[in-house]
């Protein structure tokens, strides 16, 4: 079996808080499960290919056309469709970042290149180093995760257009990956979705994994302005790649507008609890504005956590990393209190 | 959007009667129904990427080993993925038979030779006629459905283990789509899973799809003995391709034996009531093995019939046939005297 790297593998150990995947910590909302539980009756025929009250009720949500939108089995079965249907010959990531995007552009034939974000400059994206990389390695694609996966760092909106016209106009098509958006105080002020109409060379992606805590269920979408595209990932998958029941789910969950302010709400004190706990154990942590944290701490904690039934995210195995940097998510405050307590018993066993 | 050319197309237009997908008439088990709906349940967190606890019951009840067995988001997922992960540069297909294998097969880049089921011939797989034509276009990949759709004929499992003998000696990877497997009276006398550990050059396909009602869950599997055939298929694919829902879904439907024997039992009797009724109206009726029945008919039928409510397969779009040619699944005693009656009537319209 090919070995897994990410995080939220709770099967293959024993784990008693899980910390390494990034899932709302209140979990699935009430009104998505009864909606999954309604479909089981639903789910004996084929489900509908086009995901058509899914994908309109999407349109409705974010004011776009249902002719923009694509569904898919998971962020991560969009990513591969991405690669299989536009075939990149070369493709620009950011490092560290979301590692499906190298296995997907591998398995499509890409050349990988990296621009690589840097501990001096706090990893932060600087602008005028990625174009220089782009310049330098001429890419056909490039992904780019907002907030970025591991860090929790966002860009601004005016900096990701000015990203997307760079590649426009040097034939790039950028992949915007907004999966952690949600979690943003004002996700607007950081997504390119509002701008899709003036950059066809622009997918944003997007899932319900994370908000919706709906990661076992399986549901991604992405918009496009470009139809030519979407039909390009089409014609590179199965036609009933959605379940009918991550259909369902999905539209239920669009109805959940006060459990998503909820969350934030959450989130954001939480995460500074957090943050402030472990920076007072001496740990180097980022200032994430999504719902994980990234942290600089001694090798071997993720072995140490587990010792006390805590999962947490090692980053030893993202490009430009190493078994010093970590990633936990950030969930409700009584889960944290003992996370954090276990934090300082594992901290003084050093 | 791409056209859609399946059955089962419930969604785009007004349908009482559903006869073009090939699912279990008696519907979804309750077992499997309960199942997924306390599934929903622990669906919050990433499903097992590698599916242990559903692969495990699969090789229990199958008598194989759970390294032999992958797991994927429907059977159409795997064919993708056998494709995208073996990069076969030439395939050859038998046709009439079920499109995906072409649609997966191009998408990979794969050039497609076919090898036609002829109507002289009543549409059976000729052996020699199909090694003749791999020794000329010499293919590195086949597939070979059976029993197959839509026809519904099976070939005994003597002639595929030749056929797989054949394949071996000349380095052309067989897959073998026994999918309707379930619904033959004896599905191991037509099955080359028994000789699974000789062919290393074969993958048989099966899913839960059509006998378990769970089109909508997705949910196949396959076995091959060479452990880097599926190890090329999860690289090509992403980590949690199947989800929760369905992996527990699955588990549950394992346990469906008194189901699946009244299933056939209900499918034996009801074919041969279909086949009979449609012959008395002058249609000619092949003789299938599985829960559905091909057929040869006036052109037009399948809009006379959706106007009486009922949707059937033209096979139109089937390399080898042309619009005179059908395919409707077997349902339950009632509706299918109801299909009859407006056969009845459809006929005499004409």
């Amino acid at each position: 079996m090919a070995e897994y790297g990410h995080g939220g593998d709770i099967y293959s150990q024993k784990v008693e808080m899980d910390y390494s995947a990034n899932i709302n910590p209140l979990g699935m909302p009430e009104g998505v499960k009864a909606a999954i539980c309604r479909a089981v009756e639903l789910a004996a025929p084929y489900p509908d290919s086009a995901c058509r009250r899914l994908t309109k009720a999407l349109a409705e949500a974010f004011g776009k056309e249902p002719e923009q939108i694509i569904c898919g089995n998971g962020a991560a079965d969009l990513i591969f469709q991405l690669a299989y249907g536009r075939k990149p010959e070369r493709a620009l990531l950011i490092a560290p970042s979301f590692s499906e995007y190298e296995q997907a552009l591998r398995a499509a034939g890409a050349e990988v290149e990296y621009c690589m974000l840097r501990e001096e400059t706090g990893f932060s994206f600087v602008k005028e180093e990625w174009e220089e990389r782009a310049e330098a390695c001429r890419p056909d694609m490039a992904f780019f995760c907002n907030p970025n996966n591991p860090t929790g760092l966002a860009v601004g909106k005016e900096t990701v257009r000015e990203l997307a016209d760079f590649c426009r106009k040097r034939g790039i098509f950028l992949v915007a990956d907004e999966c952690f958006g949600e979690f943003l105080d004002v996700p607007e002020d950081f997504s390119i979705l509002g701008d899709l109409e003036q950059f066809s060379n622009v997918f944003v992606l997007k899932a319900f994994t994370k908000m919706y805590a709906m990661a076992g269920v399986r549901l991604g979408y992405g918009f496009c302005s470009d139809r030519t595209v979407l039909e390009s990932m089409e014609a590179a998958r199965q036609p009933w790649s959605v379940s009918a029941l991550a259909q369902e789910g999905g539209i239920a969950a669009l109805r959940e507008t006060e459990y998503v302010s909820r969350t934030k709400r959450l989130i954001k004190a939480q995460r500074k609890f957090l943050k402030d706990g472990l920076e007072r154990l001496g740990l180097t942590v980022w200032d994430s504005q999504a719902n994980y944290l990234f942290f600089k701490g001694p090798e071997g904690l993720k072995e140490r956590f587990l010792k006390h039934g805590i999962l947490i995210r090692s980053c030893a195995n993202y490009p430009g990393l190493d078994g010093r940097f970590f990633r936990i998510c950030v969930r409700t405050e009584e889960e944290n209190r003992k996370f954090l307590e276990t934090a300082g018993l594992v901290m003084e066993e050093r």
